[in-house]
């Protein structure tokens, strides 16, 4: 054991703490493994999510869906290594009590390979993995009470298992607790180590043109995404990745939008309903309800919390000529237009836009007055673009932008326009009977030709619906989880 | 007729618009209007919603519910001045070209009471109001498509009714359109009237503190929420001030939230489920299960979607001490902490933070993983405070942040909950069996006192669900509208 008492341990650290952690052996050993493979049998059920950086490691090194391949196909095996997975490497040399410049007081730990991580006391203290500190299974949740939380703690002493394997601390108050080597190291704070988890977590969008889309579409089997949580799993992968997916052989009933959607999640239900009907009527109250082209747009820009997933299910197609759909990855596009004319980039980004809608009574009985103020483009609190409400139709006449800014807000919006029109970037292809198209709404836009529809020909009709990206996410996460937890033996 | 053709119009525009529009005829004869009138018998139901900018003043200029009166109160009658809102008096007194340095060529309208308003070319040819440009009743959207907006058009002639009540304008390329003076002056690019057009659509929000919310809760009774539509933009409208409203008399049936929610809009269902249930249980997944004391926090921060309008209602309250609930207007403590802790209050606001959901099969049979990234305080693009994360329980062990800002972030965190527990803001009170609280959980923080609960005594029943604030700002400018409309003789 090494024990060190916090006083007497009290040294400055200067330039010691290494930028990176190779780990040569934890990435070896997780190479091959791959999030679609089919779950094993397992006495302890659901225990693999105490262990959330394990299961996304492995997901993240595992061959990914390519636009090329059926998502219905097998993916290849998992390889040779995977079998040593659940052996890590991960020990703790030793630890002693630093004070820095940069973060305070903090306790240090050193890696049997050589490397250093450093932990804030008061991190450290609300992190506690006490019984009286955290609760395990099944809530998963801190119970230390912040108002009990000392932020000037500071550690008495710290004692490390001979194995390397945990680390004991002692705090002013005499409060005690343990941390496993492996817990600590996954929550390291050097910036690689954040980065890499915040990785772990998420899918990485794949921007795509036509040419890389066009005849590649992501497709699955409807029936075996329902059935097969693998083939679930490769859905959400390839919907995260490429905000399209096409689901095959859906048939022409009605419900398929929310079995679909009561398999990863819940309905966002809006003022259409929880699912609606997309067909010709005589009295449209929408441009979508009649045979004319419906030009390139994103659905509901007038709501602050934007439905995020469709689903649109072509339950009959019409029987004439044209109707092809249109989609466009407007943030691929975007990030093109950044580019290009970055000035044209920043007045869609900078300028807020009224987006409205205004419903009388009609089919739902009900009258609708939605309002929201937000800029074609949106980027997140660190300029990463994120977010498109784009609609030609559904913009306020009026518009609150500076006088200034308007004409080159206007052809800002119409060079975009332009470009999310142009064949080097929009696909098209007309569905078939019983296909399902789902999509990411605040990334894609989406459009369609004018069609023919004879008097005689079949009546074309489409169910729709959305889910949020939390659903999306976190079905993805939990599927992973289990479909993973057997190459880490828990 | 004044006419006017474009090239012979030219001229140079320098420092001749008027900052401010005074209008006091059309801001006397609005006032005494309140949002709260019963409605009139009208033939013309719905075509209100044509005019949403004069619906809006009348709300704005009316009295407002304040915390000291109860929702179901009846307000003041409107002043005699409320007869005459029908006639504003918005005339034009003539039109020209001019191209300007800031906002190019413009269309200068010259108004009746010897102001004047400018309109981009292109912003004008974009909103033309014709039938072929634009769809009125019952789509109201833009049917002018993009690709046909040309950005670089001009007016080749415009016209000037006799009255002054509409403008003509010939483009370019030979388009015609006419608009209506007032609608004009409704969409002006003066930031005095672009302010107020906001601020008529939304609601101002009061931020308050112990001594102005305690005993002077808005409240309202259930039923006549339900039946009476004044009494439901009455209380939309406190609790987009308060962000804090109490139902009575709601009865201990189960299906009263979901009830009031239908009546307003559409659930948000989470995977809690679209309602649920809060007991006290043997094996609890949630602290809120337990009688504990359940510190202040807001739900559901793991959300990007993140649920806002929480409704509670205590089916039944239960029979021993303790069990007060407890609130805090975190936004207007947040606003305090700027003001005292400007540094404090950065660190909450930059920080991003990691909220974490993990559950195991339990009671739906299914397993979650979510997870959302986002500081504890959320500013919108201009750098208001618009919303809040805030749980101890459900903040992520990984924290993503710079070693640097660890110490300095714990010690805002710790003190902005020191603030929140703080007599000075918040507010407590029992909840009575019957009643039904509804909040703002992207505003508000909400936790409980521990309760005894003595075998023999009534068990503890809360039931609980969220709606989204689309649907409440949705649901409160319909009924502005509506409830306004007679005053404008529309």
């Amino acid at each position: 054991m090494a024990a060190v008492s916090a006083p007497r341990a009290l040294c400055r650290l200067a330039g010691q703490v290494r930028p990176t952690l190779s780990r040569p052996d934890l990435t070896r050993s997780l190479s091959g493994v791959t999030a679609a493979r089919p779950p094993r049998p397992s006495g302890r059920s659901g225990a693999a999510l105490l262990w959330v950086p394990r299961a996304g490691l492995a997901t993240r090194s595992g061959p990914r869906a390519t636009a090329s391949q059926p998502l219905s196909d097998p993916v290849s095996s998992p390889g040779a290594d995977a079998a040593s997975v659940g052996s890590l490497d991960v020990a703790i040399d030793a630890a002693d009590v630093v004070a820095t410049d940069e973060a305070g007081r903090c306790l240090r730990v050193q890696w049997r390979d050589g490397s250093e991580s450093l932990y804030p006391f008061v991190w450290l203290r609300d992190n506690c993995q006490c019984s009286a500190c955290f609760l395990g299974h099944p809530t998963f949740v801190r119970s230390l009470v912040l108002r009990d939380l000392d932020v000037n703690t500071s550690v008495e002493a710290c004692r490390v298992t001979s194995d390397g394997s945990e680390l004991s601390v002692t705090w002013s108050d005499g409060h005690q607790g343990t941390y496993a080597a492996e817990w600590l190291l996954l929550r390291s704070f050097r910036p690689e180590e954040q980065r890499r988890r915040r990785e772990e977590h998420s899918v990485e969008k794949s921007h795509w043109n036509a040419s890389q889309m066009s005849g590649k579409l992501p497709k699955a089997d409807f029936q075996q995404v329902l059935d097969s949580e693998p083939a679930r799993l490769a859905l959400l992968l390839a919907l995260e990745r490429y905000g399209l997916v096409v689901l095959q052989n859906c048939g022409s009933e009605s419900g398929q939008v929310l079995r679909l959607i009561q398999a990863i999640g819940y309905p966002h239900t809006t003022h259409y309903g929880t699912t609606f009907k997309v067909t010709t009527k005589a009295d449209p109250i929408n441009i979508a309800y009649t045979t004319k082209r419906l030009n390139m747009h994103a659905d509901l820009p007038y709501y602050e919390q934007q439905p995020q997933v469709q689903l649109l299910h072509y339950q009959r197609q019409h029987g004439g000529g044209g109707g092809r759909s249109e989609f466009a990855d407007a943030l691929h596009v975007a990030a093109e237009l950044r580019r290009l004319q970055p000035e044209a980039y920043r007045a869609l980004a900078d300028t807020p836009v009224d987006w409205v809608n205004v419903t009388l009574p009609g089919e739902t009985g009900r009258s609708h007055h939605k309002l929201f103020r937000a800029p074609v483009l949106q980027e997140d609190a660190e300029g990463r673009l994120v977010g498109l409400r784009f609609s030609q139709a559904q913009r306020d006449s009026f518009f609150g932008a500076p006088l200034g800014v308007v004409d080159r807000w206007y052809r800002a919006f119409a060079l975009f326009n332009r470009m999310l029109n142009d064949e080097e970037y929009k696909v098209s292809f007309l569905p078939q009977q019983g296909d399902m198209v789902m999509f990411d709404n605040t990334r894609l836009t989406h459009g369609r030709e004018d069609f023919e529809c004879p008097e005689q020909a079949t009546q074309r009709c489409l169910e729709g619906g959305y889910i949020g990206l939390d659903d999306i996410r976190d079905h993805r996460r939990t599927l992973q989880h289990r479909l993973g937890r057997n190459e880490f033996g828990l």
